[in-house]
């Protein structure tokens, strides 16, 4: 169980870090789609290790192929697989700690689960598994911009610095124009660099994610466990590294008052119904109200870093962890384009699934 | 779709807040489990209205019946099927907002999503469904006990005030000595006295639950997607007014270095395998590693308040809501059991679960 | 697991023979369907015992109460919860057998499952389930009903009677013109008559039970697993005492060739494709075709005969298992409402699952 | 949906039949299970077209490659890919066919359903997307042999030519030891002939496959929906050309008296319960009672001919469709892999559940 997702529009992953290769099933999206390769391959570009001084340097080259459920540039309504042969198998790497379990992996706790494990590379348990996330949430993207729906992500914090400016008053285009994709230059700057002192001191840092969804239509969540911001809190959480997700005001919003934070309605020129703030962050009651949806998530500190470590191995025997490799000193950049494949996941899933509210 | 939480462990509930009942199927629980009626009703109790001045006074006297699947007091292992019938319908209480949108209720958003709805007391997105979670999560807590594990939560946070102890220095066992469930009595009065005066101010606030389970074997968890802290959150962002769950070192956690936050192994005494820290809150990777799982749910102000607010009708135009009625001013004293509702039901599915993981 | 049937349309259900009470929960109604509560009644009466000469004269009333989902006469799309109380829980009828296997029932396979089993009435393998189905289903046909779609089972064999003639020289309508119903009147009278001698010999008869569904449109179903004929197979072998399913040709159809078998196309008057046979039963690769459905559900003679058996108490020894009570001589009668249920909660189903197949 | 079978053991499919590739994701296999991929191979050439002069003498390799969740030779507990590419995929074969519907195939449907189809060799609707089945099969008869349980299927009728004995009376070993999969020498030779005699009219006919399985535990299935033989009866029907499915006395049981049909228990020399008779085919109430389980599946004669039909276009024209390429005269031989390989899927997954069943 725990490798599937969704509920119409659908997704089923395998594969392991250093094992011949990973892929998806993506099933249930609907038929007529035009599909768009290159748009697939930009979104893997951004997920990739290797891209920048702040990433990995590691060589990872994401090649994905369509194996079915696209004809002549559609999708035909049938599973879509995709799969990722991995070229660069170096498992000799990882003799090194076949039998220790490295702290804040889940080294420990697969052996504990499964009673046998693929060390290399954290196997399953490595975040690159979320390359066939982000294959599939490409194609989530390409179905939610058919509707008018966008997702945007951008970095928000990075250790102390967080940019204390709410979504409406950064630019979101300009995300991608710095290595961290942070929409505030400046704030970018002071990221990168704290990431890059971080890295030569061989250790790592936290950060958080931001998240904007717009062109939600209301209506969209399936209350009462389904609720369409309990599905996108268990979408990031099952992101590597996660360890908090909130959404509208989150967790400062305990502190208002009731007639503060609630959202009043008015109805605009047009004719809609609106609400004139949005501490709900475009969710009531489970369910979208037609306004922006908003919702930060927090990473912690990558576990993999260069210093020695006190640990036990598989015997119980005191050990000594060495870091070596190339790892991410913050995850957070790479973590842009996960995160907004998983909220498209979902927002593909639940605007399929409303079909079916009304007779 | 919505109804439903849980694989194997499950639970179906149904009933909207002024409807003639409501109810839980749960499914699944392992034959033979000794079902001890007054603990449910014990546990009920802690949730329902009117328990005390800084609650709702609305009586609702949630008297559960068991329908099915306990025979000579013990689960058979068939469906468990409990109803709450509801004594109080005053559905007229309800005339004078039967076409307006409460200002962040979810009355508009269940409109646009079924174009028709049931405005008696919220219906079904009212907080009145718990009770069947609350009633079906302590036969999960029963099952829990079996095997030697503990779910507790208290009262964190109320506004501003914020107990800034960990979960280790505190003494769970006097959470229910006051009204709210705090186990700092010291805090719980300044609580208590700001929750007051809000009430009295006719307005709400907000608060935080703090969830620790205790006894959980390793191993317990489903990656990639069905990670046991992404179970419990979005079992969390499921309850009504929930905003933000995070779990172990959470939000606070990002500003720490890698060097810092990673919980080094070592074996105890026992020949156990151990961690000397746990920012981890008990899990890595997704999956159980037998220290204390902790985790904390934020939740918004009540969305009811007794001031006049602006809003708009079904026909979209302006009206002004009035608050009316018995409703709570902070949601947390009574979200305690909730959370631990919620929390066991999602650690025996899983615990459950883990069985099929070996030969 | 396996209490609950259906993906979107989906209906969990509870209760055992002697419990306090039985029910249903139906998730996924779409909101704004009338609900008739006569019409519900009245099929539950089809189903219900004691309703003539050869079924059982044991009185169950089946008094079903709507406790959610409907207000003001329609559905909301919230669940629709259900419950049926037993009046009539005469549990010491059942002491003689309380440690005994009777023959061909599910008293040992249920002990041998749960290690303990409710051994009032078969407990919940009693077919007195099926009360709850039949339900549900009245509100499956209200949808189809909606939709221009008509399910309507009949009896189509009884040991050796077989109704030799294909549905379309029947008139269904007459279907409840006889206590057996069966639409050929001098049929239903062998028939009748064949099962009222096995009545009196103290045993019981096998039969089978035929279905049309008219009026679904082309393209419902889910292949590969799902296909439409797979999930009514699989709803028609989850009603006890069924032994069997087959649609269109059949078992039959595997005598045939290519040629004769395969159902050619034409475009008819209306500019519609039809096709000039049915030997597909309305089906083409597990997708419906706009013809007819049809198929045919195999029913053996009931467990229970009033005739000494031999058997084996829970502690393996020698025991005599003699009839008592009030049980039906041949079961088919009763259940046509039943297979009409499950076929209509089938369709509805995934009626509203192709609602996502395209953009 | 649909392309997901099973629960906990469970495997989700793509593919078409003239795309890049097919493949199947099986996950929830328990760690530890040796693979031995040679027995996979040679459960896939059982399956695979040109194996003998009365199957197609298209060729297709069926190579397949595991891409994950198998590490040093045993499975991990992950998720195990497979895929199969397809080598020769000559799409050109069939422009003569691509905008007409071939009478009693899938493509009028595929087209109704999702208005877009890969007209190719029927695209996803053709039975090769079962060569993906047979490889997650041979796992799960893997799995099940650890557990000392078999799965054996035959060829038990072709055409009017049926075996009538009961598979007590054969000796299942020599089911490999003709082309035709039938373990009676002298019937399989008849069989053979007929096949022969209709492939060289160009026509097709119809079959049934017989399958037993041995060693299954009592206790295994889970009412009331997911009876053991229901999900059975799914996994049949859900494969290419299935017509009906039959379990134990099947059809024939209701001509028989209930007296005659019971199965009586008694208690073997060895303190076992037994029954005397086996007309339940081992499943008694969806729950299996540690019989064999036996059932027949029924298969329509294959619907590509190679003689001229009648049929329209897409654009509803009346049309000729000739029959080309190469096909099979009779489906069944090649059935006999794809029957165990669902029934091995549907056991090994029941066995996993039934693990959670009592505390």
């Amino acid at each position: 169980m725990g490798n599937s997702f969704g509920k119409i529009f659908k997704i089923s992953t395998f594969g392991e870090s250093h094992g011949k290769g990973l892929g998806v099933v993506l099933e249930g999206c609907p038929a007529g789609l035009a599909i768009d390769e290159d748009f697939i391959r930009n979104e893997m570009q951004r997920r990739k290790p290797g891209q920048s001084k702040i990433t990995t340097q590691r060589k990872e080259e994401d090649e994905f192929q369509i194996l079915s459920g696209v004809f002549e540039g559609k999708s035909t309504g049938t599973p879509i697989g995709m799969v990722i042969m991995n070229t660069d198998q170096k498992s000799k790497d990882y003799g090194h700690i076949s039998d220790k379990f490295r702290p804040s992996h889940a080294d420990f706790t697969y052996f504990e689960k499964y009673g046998i494990r693929d060390y290399r590379g954290g196997g399953r348990s490595s975040a690159r598994e979320t390359a066939a996330r982000v294959a599939a949430g490409a194609i989530a993207k390409m179905f939610l911009k058919h509707y008018g729906i966008s997702v945007d992500a951008y970095v928000s914090q990075v250790g102390e610095f967080k940019l204390n400016k709410p979504y409406q008053e950064l630019d979101l285009s300009k995300t991608e124009d710095n290595i961290l994709r942070c929409p505030d230059a400046e704030m970018a700057e002071q990221m990168i660099e704290l990431i890059d002192s971080v890295r030569k001191s061989r250790d790592t840092i936290g950060g958080v994610v931001s998240c904007v969804a717009k062109g939600v239509p209301a209506g969209i969540g399936e209350p009462v466990f389904d609720r369409l911001h309990a599905e996108l809190g268990k979408a990031m959480l099952s992101i590597n590294a996660v360890k908090g997700f909130e959404y509208g005001s989150g967790f400062e919003g305990i502190k208002m008052r009731g007639s503060e934070h609630n959202d009043s309605f008015y109805t605009d020129e047009a004719g809609k119904v609106r609400t004139k703030t949005n501490h709900s962050g475009g969710i009531q009651g489970g369910i979208s109200n037609g306004e922006d949806i908003y919702f930060n998530v927090a990473f912690k500190p990558v576990a993999t870093i260069m210093i020695d470590q006190d640990s036990v191995n598989e015997a119980g025997e005191s050990v000594t962890v060495s870091g070596k490799g190339r790892h991410d000193p913050c995850v957070v950049p790479r973590a842009v384009p996960i995160v907004e494949a998983m909220a498209a996941l979902v927002l593909a899933d639940y605007l399929l699934i409303s079909r079916t509210n009304k007779l």
